[in-house]
């Protein structure tokens, strides 16, 4: 590639699939301009570690177009030695707020703030609002759409829009015209939480406040796109039975990424191994009639597949805040419904499947084929009412006890259910089976 | 509760738990203004479930409320019969704006943007622009802090931001301040690809040209959100093996998540009863060896566990577009080394498990329970390399024939690997116990 043949949207594009040293050899192919345009587009990860491979002397250059808020995001993906040399590299004002935003944690409203806002007074005059507005511009404030209007001891009093002033007349005070008690949120507040809020209202943006009723800084909207996709991928990584990576699957070692499926792998298979037990105990049974061994996959998979479903349901219906903890009856009695329902329509195909093999000469399950048929529908029904209501009320346990309902994946609730199923099917089996194959 | 005991906040938050009736009773119980706050919270699925249980002629005041995207939006709610009805509703103006946009597809740019923007020539002057845009503030343009620089033709020039407005010399006009041909997306482009553009390039608002290049309309970041969420949800839904539902969880009518969950079900079904097949098939081997037919439930599920795993990882990762169907080779290789490892491991554990019940007189896996641990080590590096190796192609595979990778779910991978992880199981019993158990 000759260097004019790459702009740097492209290589922003290729960015997530190239190593280190081509992201480098990119970069280097770039103008100036074109470089900064680059590295303002990356995720802070990204940023960190193209700083981190330039000379300490680069770095300050780099770091300085950075805002506090996303500055903060840089120094938090670098080791913690390397931490103080890059903020000796930041302008004496922006160290001394991204300090104050290193003391937040990452997913707090605190963490994801900007410090710098539009404020006003509200003894001003509208026209000398605008006018100062304008000023403020000029110190880097990140937007000065919305206003928010202070005491002298920083309590957050209201918020203005610029086009609230605008189409005001110009005589008003900024008190007259300003919303007051605005909506706004504590420092600690879970980004999750803040997401919500932002949904629920549609917002633009919301100043934070600390215990004081002082405010800190505001999250914009456009931080909020990023924490619901953050958020939905961790759910949807936890759904997979696994931790939550935190970067992307190719920046990811192999031994942090074994380490992260290894877990609940291992947690997985040693709870599976208690189907081995429950076999182990239907050892005579499967003796009698090695037929009963045929079904046993199909049928505790269909357990495990219902219930996958229904958690996967409830889970991102809890996340979504469609349902609260409150809810769990009303949902209990809809997979009631549900799972009899599914149980017996995937029951009376199980039962076609075996007349049928029977009858066209597939398999011969002996003189006693009706009974099996029989055993293979009745064990589905309950088999899969089980995983249904397991794979639903599972999430709702999980967030009663403080766990993160998400927990309850696909994998998990198979397993739970697939000791259930091997003990449902052969207790229906000897049920119905007794006095001619068991 | 006492009607002055509610709030529409209160409302709203409990909205979408309430069924009808309560939803009326409670939005009755508010004052006109409250009630007007509450209706431009909702969502325009319950925003049009409200509308028509009102009277029609009530629904044009309610109606009237919203910006045209939005309108079209509730429109595209009810039923095709009554559409014609609430359009009429409309005023003139907003009537044509929302009838156009119905014409686009619900989740194109077009059926995304607002028609309503701001619009600056390029020859006027910096004082002339700013006026001008507080004159179009009274025209319900949602937003004045991006205007767009359109020629006789509508063609799209440039864009400027209120604060460059504000902060230019006032002599000089619109062309010598705006950004000249800004970013922007064509009317058909999908609305994941637009969240994309959004997430890459940190916009705030994103311009919708015809195929002329005429502007029809802007995107918003705070639309984005939603769409952000909403194709999350569909991800992870389909991801829990069933159709996206496309409604919260308690407005789904029973008939319809039965057949949005029965689909995937009886289809999942159908294929594990290739694992009654597979098992018939090892019939005389399970005959002699009933110790054999304990491990299944355990050997195939690893697998699934592991495949799973690994589809979740990938899905997300090409719907994030941190990988791209290219790279599946450098998947491969990870995966490769991944599955072996992970199976390695958990074959450990399993190893161990039969030597330990042995030893400990928990179970007597007869003379030969060195080989049978033996079978399960071996047989679980094959299953957990083989449910790593296909759970990760398969959305590769999904994605290049067209399909939407998160179609590739825990259960559907599982089932798929089930089947085979009985015939790689037997196929290694066979191996090892041949001359002994067998």
């Amino acid at each position: 590639m000759t260097p004019s043949a790459i702009s740097h949207e492209e290589l922003a594009e290729a960015w997530p699939v190239l190593s280190l040293e081509e992201r480098l050899e990119g970069s280097a192919l770039l103008s100036r301009v074109d470089a900064e345009e680059l590295f303002l587009r990356l995720d802070s990860h990204q940023q960190a570690e193209l700083l981190m491979a330039f000379q300490p002397a680069e770095r300050r250059a780099w770091i300085r177009l950075l805002p506090p808020d996303d500055a903060a995001d840089l120094v938090q993906e670098v080791e913690s030695e390397a931490r103080a040399g890059l903020l000796e590299q930041l302008d004496d004002q922006t160290r001394r707020e991204v300090v104050a935003l290193l003391a937040y944690a990452e997913d707090a409203a605190g963490g994801l703030m900007n410090p710098r806002f539009a404020r006003l007074r509200p003894d001003m005059s509208v026209d000398a609002a605008i006018l100062y507005l304008r000023r403020q511009t000029r110190e880097h404030v990140e937007s000065i759409y919305y206003a928010y209007v202070l005491d002298a001891g920083q309590k957050l009093l209201g918020v203005v829009s610029l086009r609230e002033l605008m189409t005001a007349a110009p005589t008003k005070v900024v008190r007259d015209v300003m919303t007051a008690d605005p909506l706004s949120v504590p420092e600690d507040m879970d980004q999750e939480q803040v997401s919500h809020l932002f949904a629920e209202h549609n917002l633009m943006a919301l100043p934070v406040v600390d215990a004081e009723g002082r405010m800190k800084g505001i999250v914009s909207v456009d931080d909020i796109v990023d924490v619901v996709r953050e958020e939905a991928t961790e759910d949807i990584q936890k759904l997979g039975a696994m931790e939550a990576l935190g970067a992307p699957y190719l920046e990811v070692g192999f031994r942090a990424m074994i380490k992260k499926r290894g877990g609940w792998l291992s947690a997985l298979f040693i709870g599976e191994m208690l189907t081995a037990t429950a076999m182990g105990h239907f050892e005579h049974e499967i003796e009698k009639a090695v037929v009963l061994a045929m079904f046993v996959p199909l049928i505790i998979s269909s357990g495990g597949n219902s219930g996958s479903q229904a958690a996967t349901l409830i889970v991102r219906s809890l996340a979504l805040r469609e349902l609260r903890l409150r809810d769990w009856l009303r949902v209990l009695g809809r997979e009631l419904r549900s799972g009899l329902t599914l149980g017996a329509w995937l029951g009376a195909i199980g039962f076609l499947r075996v007349m049928t093999w029977q009858h066209a000469g597939f398999y011969d399950y002996g003189p006693h084929y009706l009974l099996v048929a029989a055993t293979v529908w009745l064990s589905l029904i309950g088999v899969v009412l089980f995983g249904t209501l397991a794979g639903s009320m599972l999430p709702f346990v999980l967030r009663r006890v403080g766990f993160d309902p998400a927990t309850s994946s696909a994998p998990f609730v198979a397993t739970l259910v697939d000791v259930t199923g091997i003990v449902i099917y052969f207790e229906v089996a000897s049920l119905i089976l007794r006095g001619t194959l068991l």
